[in-house]
């Protein structure tokens, strides 16, 4: 595996394969692996001729009081970990590459894709996402993308995005990769206290509990998330922030579970927040 | 040439020249064509082996004041021109093709080069402008792109948005063409009655004015600026908008004439609408 902080000089190395036809994974990170994001690796290495891994942490997808300076940082395991998954290419910019002296351009997608859930309680945050995807897209200009289906709704926006700007580059969404006892990984874990981590359980059990109503014929979005709550809120230190249902496609609200609907939650864990979904049919 | 209508077709029939490695220009338009267009064709034949002339009246960045419904379409007769001009394909797009269901990807370059100039008196317009740009980019990809420096304001937005998304495509400004007696070519020079054509020679000779004062030696932006008014306001079917001096590169405001400076109008003739520049050197 190679690793390069600049456009030009990954440019220079995917010129070669691109112009014998080989195909280009593009995996977009930011950094902090665990098995979610190996998964993608190896997904892309199914896949493609040419695994490129991203790793920025993107300043312009952060709040003002997010964690942008705490979040972890270990470029040294982090390559040891991609070239161990198969990655060709490890692409970690500094952050005036990807935001050029003058940078003044912003992607935006509106509307219920960004304004409910995690949009909601994080203003800018996926125009942040965006951005950068646009961004990454233009540098490496590949066949394919991979995302987890953890961060959700970020899938959906960046599907809009490509499906309206008429990227040629397929989307591809990867499943959630969970613990033993079913917290998603994330790279905002390592944050959890041991009683915070066990906590954090409930998580994953109050959505896998939902995911049983609806399979048992409960259709009310709103008694199935009801239940869920209840389940929550019973673990003190978690403090929910959202739990909703929304149209696996639009990320429009949901009353009754018809079609394909994700169920997703935003919760502090102490100090720590965290996401989860789980998508059910009705 | 040949004409087409979906992006789907227009891939087909670019994805056989672009594996053999033959270069394509695009030249987004809107149509109602004049030989500023046909200069833009020409100068892609010159460089590129396949010329792609896009036609496509971008409801986005038109205000609601605006002449979208009025702005003149004759695709028979551009068709011809263009074949003509040696294009070798015209994508002529219906707005559900460049605007999908469900659309809601905008792309805004922000800042001076947006806020100031036209952008001051057209909210809306550039962020038009660069979403459509970005669409046809994607739609298209090519090797360069064409756009006249008539269009000033947007030919640097295009360029600002190229390089921060870095899209691997070379923006190409092509000369504005004037008339024998001055005035820049537009599509809504038709829309002038005779006296108003007549008086319209009053944007550029003021342009050209304020030129000779700046060979001249004058550095003040404010001593150029006020005697090309003086000659505009002597002109009554004219009504100025505005007329300022910006670096030809950033589109901030100049104050004493040093480096490229771009002198850039707009002014309505009667009801009509145009925009004029001229580059000086301090």
């Amino acid at each position: 595996m190679q690793m390069v902080a600049t456009v030009q000089a990954l440019r220079v190395l995917l010129a070669a394969p691109r112009g014998a036809g080989k195909t280009i994974g593009l995996v977009p990170t930011m950094g902090s692996f665990h098995d979610g994001h190996l998964s993608l690796m190896r997904a892309s290495r199914e896949r493609d001729d040419v695994v490129v891994v991203s790793l920025f942490v993107n300043p312009t997808q952060f709040g003002p009081g997010d964690d942008y300076l705490e979040y972890p940082r270990d470029l040294e395991r982090d390559a040891r970990m991609a070239d161990e998954a198969g990655a060709h290419l490890l692409f970690a910019p500094p952050e005036d590459e990807m935001y050029p002296p003058g940078d003044a351009t912003l992607v935006e997608v509106t509307g219920d894709l960004t304004d409910r859930l995690c949009g909601a309680f994080r203003p800018g945050h996926f125009r942040g996402v965006a951005t950068v995807v646009a961004k990454l897209l233009g540098i490496v200009q590949p066949h394919r993308a991979y995302f987890g289906e953890k961060d959700y709704q970020q899938l959906m926006v960046v599907r809009r995005l490509v499906a309206d700007l008429h990227l040629p580059v397929e989307i591809v969404g990867v499943a959630t990769v969970r613990e033993p006892d079913g917290l998603a990984m994330s790279s905002r874990n390592r944050y959890l206290s041991p009683p915070e981590r066990e906590a954090a359980t409930v998580l994953y059990r109050s959505l896998a509990q939902a995911r049983e109503l609806v399979r048992a014929g409960v259709r009310e979005a709103g008694e199935v998330l009801a239940r869920a709550r209840e389940t929550i809120v019973r673990e003190p230190l978690v403090k929910l922030q959202y739990l909703e249902a929304a149209d696996a496609g639009s990320l429009a609200p949901v009353e009754r579970i018809c079609g394909p609907t994700v169920l997703a939650l935003a919760a502090y864990v102490g100090n720590t927040r965290l996401i989860d979904n789980v998508i059910v049919e009705g």
